[in-house]
């Protein structure tokens, strides 16, 4: 690490000859090899982007210039040379720096990114700023991957900003790939592109930008030279350039996929470190992904629909078993839940599964094409709660608040994969209402899982355990952690345990039974307070004319950070201490 | 009428010779004119597709063949064809039939629309299901404007239907304007393909579509031979047709902003009746558009923003006045709210207006990209509460429930034209956080509301009336209404009220005086009940450990469809008589 040991700024990199920017690259992919494969996070990305990287801070003028990573996996490279080469094995643990560009972390860190396709908007915006405060020598750029250019948003970006004389340069990072592969039609063209089969103009150019390319994004000096060349050039411009996702790790070139964030791995023969427990008890993407293939094989009106995450979501069983009734549309979450509507209209039964930080996206479409046309799609939402090492812009924490004001929406928490199973099994038998069913990343409680399928009526409450003075209310996979403490608990008979599974019905009659028989009422939920479930059981004690006093757990009004999910829950106190505390302090009042 | 008195379906219609359909247009285009004349509604996207509509009857097997139009605005000669021609005269009026498609009122809306670009996903959808259920002799046809292609969520839906092999038809109407003129790079782009100054290979070729077109699609005999000749091609089709707003009404073609609803005119000379009374008391809108107006003019870090509504947010005096610093984004409000927070970032203060209902459409990029960088973006929400005529797909009652839980983000919610005045003032002096500003449409109270600028402190409330029994909590508006239920109560020395403002943050102390000092409290608002701001006083009173019963008056978990404002806010129990009633009940107690 000859040349890296010396780099801690740009500055630092703008100084050394143009000669040895190849060696660099080869030492900042060491590094990034050497870290993620003991600390985990997004591999591939970063791997492919590390000439990019050093061209861009080489020719550009950053911070001063202004520089925004689409999605951000790939900006490991970027922060190790913006001053965080010492602090990037603190990569996304608690309290350490973010796993995406983040504005409070560093001034080189523009704009902060984690959803896809925000960069174009995000740039046009700064570079509109800069045209209107008279600056005349600030560049403006934006990296943005083939799989987040075909989302709307950033359509819109480039519609706008191709009728602006701004000057901004986008990079289209082509590399064929998102997380998963890239679909859709502008993926072909841009293949065709590549090819050389493409006719004349350019997609591009027909929205008035100034294209080049595509060229060898791994080809240091080239990208150099272009970049010069743009650098000089006003107005809005788009560089194509084509990078491998996962380069200079054979096994991470292979398989891009499993390498876009492998876990552990050997650095050296680039070997993914396999967790044993893994085998055993099953994820809850899992559980979605070979309940949906048994019942999609037993009804052949189920289909599924993925916005760019057959991988993650576990849909790609049915996309390889039934792949003409599993859609993989793409970065396309609206699309996604309005296709499902017009399928849902025509009978067959969509289950949409889309993790629920990015159904935000498609807020609206929820809203005005499939609840207020009372249209049946069954949305498993993964990821909902606190994910973890992903952080902030992940958290799937506000979908009970957003969701819970839509009416005809059933909203649905399992507490385990027996419930997922038979919510899932449920709702494919006909619903007369659409459904959200949410669900955490990562592993169940439960080995013996595929057990047969039992409908659960809508609106169902379970009661886990009576009691008499506190009755303790659970949505979802967090009341496993209820019932280890109110075992543990000396007053153990006094307390209550109900699942409630639904927020939305609400079990009324079993509720009003609570309001009566208990005289302290906890609330506990992996979601925001203010307006999620809590919220609901408080609208209803006072709609019913009872003043039990709730206690709720939640998360507090503040966004949260990166961690382990369970520092995390500790933080926003719903873990199993806050729970006891609260317990005792009820008890010894 | 002597040929539209005989068609009471599309079968009537396809039964006609071909010779007589152009009379058959006159006599459509004047029974729209005649009705909407009095009855107010859209009139000029109607209009225009006059010939479109019987062309796709005529050639197409509706309601088997699936028939979708784009937000729904130009749907009326397609409703008087299809069995409502008698009951048009209902239009947009309480109980009557909708202004826009919708699936509940006939078999020939396949699909009910009202936001825009919604239609490629959803034929899409259609389409798929229908070759799943093996289908081969059914259509699918979704008519769309170059306004509402440009969204983001129709390039989502080309994306994928450009690789599907369904057998679908795009129409793409394209008359260069939505409610306002259209803008972008696409929109330039479409002129050059009219031109015939765009080169060789079109943008939808680009994406996989066998495209044709332009034609003139005011002409008859040239659409329906088009449309038979596509009929029978397989594949996603994409027909480029040029039609023009206000088509038949000369008014209508002259002034198509004004003529996209006019109210109502005279049906000779197109002239508008205009309402005395509007020159008198402002419109929110124009409060909105003249203040921002006096404020830029002060302060050059102000800029405008508007996703396609410079008209309707009254942002066009900006635009007139100061060109530079205010932007029409066009259909793109993810877009505009990203850009907002790109502006912000580099110290500028941008005014991002946008319908309260439509920034459903950007709820990740007010989270992602402007609340968790919390960025001092300065939403301003048009066209909050009950819309009125426009119903069910333009209520703006979700915004509280869906913003109270994001982190960061002040919401504030006007009273009268002095407090919309004074926040906007107060908000660009420089807040640390972003801002919600919440308002309806429509006619506020005041005459002289240009009054000197006070600035209002972050989370204040105000007293207006004190009281020792029951204390009422009004955000917004509907403040106004409270005012005069007091006035006229026999008890009213002891009923207070408060204009709460803020509906986050909330005015803890105030709100632990009223807790403390009045039994009963009643809280109303113009939105939703759940998650909304009755819930956020029940909330505080639940954390703060006070049992007051809380009486909450908002929108109930159902959706509204159209009326007037009036008619509605009676329907959800939020008008004076429903106040009065509450209030005579607690007394009566």
């Amino acid at each position: 690490m000859k040349i890296l040991s010396q780099i801690n700024s740009p500055e630092d990199l703008r100084k050394i000859p143009l000669g040895t920017l190849p060696q660099l690259a080869q030492e900042l992919r060491e590094f990034i090899i050497d870290i993620v494969s003991t600390k985990e996070g997004h591999l591939g990305a970063s791997l492919g982007v590390v000439e990019l990287t050093i061209a861009l801070h080489y020719i550009f003028d950053t911070p001063k210039d202004r520089l925004v990573w689409d999605v951000g996996h790939q900006a490991y490279g970027h922060k190790i040379l913006t001053g965080r080469k010492e602090l990037f094995d603190t990569n996304r643990q608690l309290g350490g720096i973010s796993g995406f560009p983040k504005i409070d972390e560093s001034e080189y860190d523009a704009f902060g990114t984690g959803h896809s396709s925000t960069s174009i908007s995000a740039i046009l915006g700064m570079a509109l700023a800069s045209k209107l405060k008279g600056e005349t020598d600030r560049r403006h750029i934006a990296v943005i991957g083939d799989a987040s250019i075909a989302s709307g948003m950033a359509f819109e970006g480039l519609n706008h900003a191709g009728v602006t004389d701004v000057d901004m340069l986008i990079i289209l990072n082509d590399n064929a790939i998102g997380i998963d592969p890239s679909v859709g039609a502008l993926k072909k063209y841009l293949t065709n592109v590549k090819r050389g089969t493409a006719k004349d103009e350019n997609i591009f150019e027909c929205l008035n930008f100034d294209y080049s390319g595509p060229v060898d994004g791994n080809d240091l000096p080239n990208l150099i030279s272009e970049l010069k060349r743009l650098k000089a050039r006003t107005g809005p411009k788009l560089l194509h350039i084509i990078t491998t996702k996962g380069k200079g790790l054979q096994k991470a070139e292979e398989n891009q996929v499993a390498y876009h964030a492998p876990g552990k791995f050997d650095k050296s023969t680039g070997e993914i470190h396999i967790k044993s427990v893994e085998t055993e008890v099953p994820k809850y993407q899992d559980v979605f992904g070979h309940t949906l293939v048994e019942l999609a094989k037993q009804n052949p009106k189920i289909v599924g629909i993925t916005p760019a995450m057959p991988t993650g979501s576990s849909l790609k069983y049915m996309m390889e078993q039934i792949p003409d009734r599993a859609f993989d549309v793409g970065i396309a979450e609206q699309h996604a839940v309005t296709m499902a509507a017009g399928m849902a209209k025509e009978g067959t039964i969509p289950f949409c599964n889309i993790y629920s930080t990015f159904l935000q996206r498609a807020y609206d479409q929820v809203i005005h094409d499939v609840a207020l046309q009372n249209l049946p799609v069954i949305f498993c939402l993964d990821r909902a709660g606190i994910v973890g090492e992903d952080g902030a812009t992940h958290h799937g924490v506000f979908d009970l608040a957003y969701l819970r004001c839509i009416p005809n929406l059933i909203i649905f928490a399992p507490m385990n994969e027996m419930e997922l199973r038979n919510i899932m099994y449920t709702a494919q038998l006909g619903l007369p209402n659409p459904i959200a069913i949410r669900y955490p990343r990562g592993q169940g409680t439960t080995l013996d899982w595929k057990r047969p399928f039992e409908e659960i009526a809508i609106g169902s409450s379970q009661e886990l355990k009576k009691g008499s003075k506190i009755a303790i209310l659970s949505l979802g996979t967090i009341g496993n952690r209820v019932g280890k403490v109110i075992d543990e608990n000396d007053n153990n008979q006094q307390i209550g345990h109900y699942d409630m599974r639904f927020i939305k019905p609400l079990d009324t009659n079993r509720l009003e039974h609570i309001f009566q028989n208990y005289e302290y009422i906890i609330t506990i939920e992996d979601a925001c307070k203010a307006g999620g479930f809590g919220s609901a059981i408080l609208e209803l004690t006072n709609e019913m004319g009872y003043s039990n006093q709730i206690h709720m757990l939640g998360i507090d009004d503040a966004f949260l950070e990166h961690g382990t999910v369970d520092e995390l829950h500790q933080l926003a106190e719903i873990d199993a201490t806050s729970l006891r505390n609260l317990l005792n302090r009820i008890f010894d009042a």
